[in-house]
């Protein structure tokens, strides 16, 4: 099967897009911009969306479902909320075979439909903190698509909660950050930076976006969650106002959230090689692939013995049996590999005469022979140990790629060579940061909590003034 | 509370809205003919889709997802199928500013997007089975709508199954039809009758549809989910072909089978009465809600009291503890009442002296007061009883107004009395079914399994030829 994948260092591009077909992961679809998401791939969505429905649930939220189309006059109440997204939006134009009396546009995010709701809803402090979020498709018309990372129609779930104070929006907006920066790291093994996006990069119609950046194997960077602080934008746009527990009148504070099916590409960009998928094991579907090798004269002894190690596997883990008799066990190792099954179990009739199994890992490709007694508790390990070996792996990648540059003349320089991230003073002007995006493709990534500190006594990268902040340059996807 | 809800006697319809908007299942949405499902609504489908998705994945089937969007085209392609959809379709006209090459309609249903994949998918009968499923939103514009029975957009899975045969295809449809009406009994506490429909009744593309239809509390029937055996029309209309395992090359035969939101509307309208909503113990999301009852002197005693039978239950049971002292207890039980919770725990000073607490029945509101150590364990007795109670009793009405006709003024007579299920003898003609709808209102819902044998020697309620079916008439949502 390896023969189909481009190597990444030929192209990565094409690295990427070879995993993602040869691996079921999705598929092109006849609509331009969309995709097919296949089981394989669905099935990894269905191990995020069950990890983060656990942790919103554990931090007080609940699920609701809103309309998915929207009135084009909503998008419009606010100024820099339409000025975002009305120029990606699919409209609906007739529907029942008629002419719609207002056109309708397919939800690009919801913060309106949902705030013309919050108003009906909320009266009262009592009413209030209101900690809903929404799994669902939107969709951003986009020029040039790329299967997960950039689609017109994607899965996403967005939080969109409303509370009384900013102090209280503010503490929402981070633990939903953390959230996100926790389910990156425990369960995608994705290391990420954390921190503030600049105004030029924030969500239209926010105060403040804050975002988890990973590094990709290109070192290219990839947001892959953000979190926002609306102040009252939403509520004032909608007029959703609560009486205040001393009997005033006020505005309701917004926070919104989200992350999409983006994550699964960040997920093969960020683990995978040039034999296919390699999956964290937490969200692996398949954890382990048991292939029996044999030949006509002990067929019956060896599948035998590989259907009872997988009657053992079976209730601990996520465990599928090859057995098929159509493909050889060299194919079937390559098939697994594809497909980014952690472990894979080879066992033949010599593992059988000596009552062994062989583990091998499909991040580093080593072999382990283990005792068939012991291959329970021995898969336990080293579930956990690839799932750590992956995040480290990542991490001292990013690091590796991370440099401090203080000289305007380097900092073109690195991202005219190898690139990865820069962390650089900045004034915090506008024109700096542009000039840095049109000098090198790099964008301003995020500036990570407490860059303001760091930033003390230190100068400008492009301008010499004081330097306000630190942030992270990278180019991204 | 209750003083909100419109009794059943005196107008069913309005009753039915009351509960869904007072238990805060579902609201109006700005956009005309759509939805918001709201926590608590939302709640119970999550448990509903947990427990289908359960029952899918044991009968082999994996998830994906498909684009919203389809290319008007597509939906031409099959002639009977464009007839039924294209009148109810929304469609989109611009994307990104601009305006299509092609219309794009969202989804009424997937067939037609699918079977477009799966002709690259399939080639070959190693291929086949193919069982996926997809859980989803589709759009029927409907004229008149209805909260969670018929609103233009609704949730709902879709199963789309190929197969290498037309007996493996057939066993599938009605696979999942049994897997539909356990659900229904089982989870919904919903005795449903299940067989096929007429072929004035089928889905528009289907040579077989199968249904599980259910009599709702005003005796009209709803029919609650379908599933369609459409032998190799989609195969055809997307030039879906695969090499048998013979070496021949033949279309592949489909199914498609869903279940919808529509289910919530169904659930209501089959256990609730004028205090609210009634939950069957399996769906509800809260099982038990206890309610402290005390004043100022005994508050702590009470309350600590409360707590520990509420950390006690919260490992076993979906339980709150409702420790608010804004409400008095009466409010709080009507509250619970009307939300739905199968059990009600009140517990006072008088029951903290006694070690005990007091269960109330949502269903019955019979009061049973139990040792405080017995608690958990009648608890888990008491939902089981409560679960199957409801069935019965929606058994028990369903058998109260279903009668056997066999002359036609009886028939007419029985839709303008008080009507339900009426089990005729007919012919099978078009003609003699229309005439019965514009007479009596009444459709046939069902010709049950078995139909054919029972008509034997019977004769046609309308035109008294030899009758060839035995139907199920019912006016119906």
């Amino acid at each position: 099967m390896a023969e189909r994948i481009t190597p990444r260092s030929e192209n990565y591009s094409d690295w990427y897009v070879d995993i993602v077909l040869n691996a079921q992961l999705a598929d092109y679809s006849p609509v331009k911009g969309t995709m097919v998401i296949r089981p394989r791939g669905y099935a990894i969505w269905e191990r995020m969306q069950s990890a983060l429905d656990t942790m919103f649930k554990e931090t007080g939220h609940q699920n609701a479902y809103f309309p998915l189309l929207i009135p084009e006059s909503f998008l419009k109440k606010e100024a820099e909320h339409v000025e975002g997204f009305a120029p990606e939006c699919a409209v609906v134009t007739h529907g029942g075979g008629e002419e719609l009396e207002e056109p309708l546009v397919i939800r690009p995010t919801s913060e309106t439909i949902i705030w013309s709701m919050y108003r009906k809803w909320i009266q009262s402090y009592r009413d209030l903190p209101l900690l809903i979020n929404q799994w669902a498709n939107v969709m951003r018309w986009e020029k040039r698509t790329r299967l997960f990372l950039r689609t017109t129609e994607f899965l996403w779930q967005e939080g969109h909660t409303a509370h009384a104070s900013a102090e209280e929006a503010r503490e929402e907006t981070l633990r939903m950050l953390d959230v996100y920066r926790c389910f990156a790291e425990e369960h995608m093994a994705l290391p990420v930076l954390t921190g503030i996006k600049s105004e030029a990069e924030k969500f239209a119609g926010a105060v403040d976006t804050y975002a988890i950046e990973a590094m990709m194997q290109d070192k290219k960077a990839l947001q892959a969650g953000t979190s926002h602080f609306l102040g009252q934008n939403f509520a004032r746009a909608f007029d959703v106002t609560f009486q205040t527990a001393d009997g005033a009148l006020d505005h309701v504070w917004a926070t919104s959230w989200g992350v999409s099916t983006r994550l699964i590409g960040a997920l093969i960009m960020a683990h995978s090689d040039d034999r296919g998928l390699v999956l964290p094991p937490k969200l692996a579907p398949t954890e382990v692939a048991i292939v029996p090798i044999f030949k006509n004269q002990n067929r019956t002894e060896v599948l035998g013995y590989a259907d009872r190690l997988h009657q053992t596997l079976k209730g601990s883990y996520r465990v599928v049996l090859d057995a098929d008799e159509n493909n050889s066990p060299g194919w079937k190792f390559s098939q697994w590999e594809l497909f980014g099954v952690p472990i894979r179990i080879e066992c033949g009739p010599r593992d059988m005469q000596n009552n062994q199994v062989v583990l091998v890992r499909r991040d580093t490709g080593e072999k382990l022979p283990v005792a068939a007694g012991a291959a329970p508790q021995r898969i336990a390990e080293l579930l956990q140990q690839i799932q750590q070996a992956l995040y480290d792996r990542a991490h001292a990648f990013r690091q590796a790629n991370t440099r401090d540059i203080d000289n305007y003349d380097d900092l073109v320089a690195f991202f005219e060579g190898d690139g990865g991230f820069a962390r650089v003073a900045w004034s915090g002007s506008p024109e700096a940061e542009a000039r840095i995006k049109d000098d090198t493709k790099a964008t301003i990534r995020v500036l990570p909590f407490g860059n303001q500190e760091q930033a003390a006594g230190k100068r400008c990268i492009v301008t010499g003034e004081p330097a306000r902040h630190v942030a992270i340059l990278a180019r991204s996807y």
